[in-house]
């Protein structure tokens, strides 16, 4: 037996060349099980890992189903930075969802089961892995339902609990209207927590005042660095997600917090307010330099932060507490949104990839690697 | 009885004002003793409060002596960030040495001695401080060598000590031929440690040299930043301590780190190297925005340090082992160098502080406020 994987090589000749590979399907051994990948997303960090550094605009496609091809040449600047993948045929796909169609002696009980898997190479029509890493969703959820379990909705719980063990009390989030920032909110929302969303234009204001949101900054305004103040102050918030990553957003975030905190100060201090500020840069939409104008007193930080470590960190008992309110509210809290289900043939069409690659909010494609290439 | 005291006026008229004040002394209490300065350095961080944002090339002089005054114009633009300084004459000094002349009932032990004392004001005559905030020193040490125990020896210290509690095992250092680079190469080659020093010229390159420092890179030199990573790859120092800030010199630090760590990896990964690495920016010799071009992977954070919150968090006990080893070993680890002692009328002539206003290597002043106006 044997099932069509997505794969992405950078090669020696500095390109990107993503094809649909045939490849052999592992039987599951006892404590495994075989799954029928249905619904996979496509997040942020799969296109990383698709596309690689390639200039996506000079791409070219060929054939057509099982043997659609797409080759894209990798600038020459960035070819240095690919180096280390050149010759690796890597699989794609971080996270999906489907039925449990075989399973080894102690893994019975998932068979037939709707469960959401991690691991990577999901972008492919079958997926073998340990039982204990599948999540069983609860009884009438769909596997397009579930596909997204873990990436946006850890990454969401993440920042929360990174929040609470880092010692604030309120969080700001940028690219605030995304998927995950919806989800965000709805969290937030559920446990009372202060939340500080920032968007970069009026739409994106309004799908999140739709959903609840009470904070919301819109950066394209004149005022936004006074609106941020003012949510800062009203909220305490001390710590930030960003996604953006380039330019001065996040030093703006942190001037912002240190207004507010300095407004709270009975006495000069040249060094600036006690209060401590993180900001967490978690995407990288703008790929740009971060600019730090340093007008923020000198108890700040500012970090990478990523959701593998973070799990390693807190330890497999506090990740399965995680997982299990997933499960739990996976159509309402953790509900996601795509705007279409394609093939996997699909997701290598030009049509396709213009459309997802430009990571816009409210513009979520999800795979379905059985329907069909 | 009173003595003059040097202090730093903020108009609501956008001056700062400096002038000799002429300030009653406080009695000392039971536990309470009254010291006679007689040695107060200049640190950069004496020279932030004295003129705070002032334009010091369009500063005006008058007066001589007890009545000498500075005012100096605060550029229209950096008027609103001293704003929460207007109306308050602070005096200056953060640490200084002398003779006790006074002492309360339950301090008689330290009359006629000479001790280090730290906590502002010192660029006065006489200063009253508690008993137990006085550091004595060894029999035969002046004042003028025992000035300096607290702001560089315990900044020194304080980044060991950083480094040891952040799990990391060698340290870079920035602006590293400064008094306090100099200090800490001297600890760390007494200690053990493995000390990556980042110079901008051959001059300074040879001051450390010539004490023994073993890794000194030049950043004015093409092959720095291939340098930076020998060194960083030799020693495997993961954090550093950035007396710069703005610029890129930051980002070039994680950068250098990133490929060092990057070298040791067997297996790509598109989120960089998992070793974490940190800048912490105590210093702001470039006051221009930090620029970050994060070509570091994800595990990485750069922050403000400052000496004091991270004397609070290591608290009393273990402040009074360093503030012990500083008095110990004053004559030899962490002596300090001066080009010139002057008296108060003179650090505020415009001679004087056309020299220690650059803040150069290998120029330091020491006031004493008692050698006559």
């Amino acid at each position: 037996m044997d099932g069509l994987q997505l794969q992405s090589l950078v090669t020696n000749e500095g390109e990107v060349r993503l094809s649909l590979v045939r490849v052999p399907v592992t039987e599951p051994g006892p404590d495994e099980v075989l799954v029928r990948i249905d619904a996979t997303p496509i997040n942020p960090s799969d296109i990383g890992l698709l596309f690689g550094a390639a200039d996506m605009r000079n791409a070219k496609f060929s054939g057509t189903g099982a043997d659609a091809k797409v080759v894209a040449p990798i600038p020459e600047a960035l070819r240095r930075a690919m180096a280390p993948r050149a010759g690796q045929s890597l699989p794609v796909g971080n996270e999906g969802a489907g039925e449990v169609i075989k399973a080894g002696a102690n893994a019975q009980n998932l068979l037939g089961k709707t469960v959401a898997i991690l691991g990577g190479a999901m972008y492919a029509q079958y997926r073998t892995m340990k039982a204990a890493d599948c999540l069983p969703l609860p009884a009438g959820t769909t596997a397009a339902e579930g596909a997204s379990c873990f990436i946006n909705p850890l990454t969401a719980l993440g920042m929360i609990e990174t929040m609470r063990r880092e010692g604030h009390t309120a969080l700001v989030h940028t690219a605030a209207a995304s998927n995950l920032g919806q989800m965000l909110n709805k969290i937030c929302l559920k446990d009372g927590i202060q939340l500080v969303n920032i968007v970069r234009n009026a739409e994106q204001t309004k799908i999140l005042r739709d959903i609840g949101a009470a904070h919301v900054v819109d950066s394209s305004k004149p005022s936004f660095m006074d609106d941020l103040v003012a949510a800062l102050t009203d909220t305490g918030a001390t710590i930030a997600f960003d996604a953006i990553g380039g330019g001065r957003l996040a030093g703006q975030i942190l001037t912002a917090m240190e207004v507010a905190a300095v407004r709270k100060m009975k006495e000069f201090s040249r060094y600036g307010s006690t209060t401590y500020k993180q900001v967490y840069i978690y995407g990288m939409l703008d790929t740009g330099p971060t600019e730090l104008n340093r007008a923020f007193g000198m108890a700040w930080g500012v970090g990478g932060w990523l959701l593998t470590p973070f799990l390693m960190k807190i330890g497999p008992a506090e990740v399965g507490k995680l997982r299990q309110r997933v499960a739990n509210e996976i159509k309402i809290t953790f509900a996601s949104h795509y705007t279409k289900t394609i093939s996997l043939a699909e997701a290598l069409s030009a049509d396709a990839i213009a459309v997802y690659n430009k990571k816009s909010t409210g513009e979520k494609y999800l795979i379905n690697p059985n329907m069909g290439v």
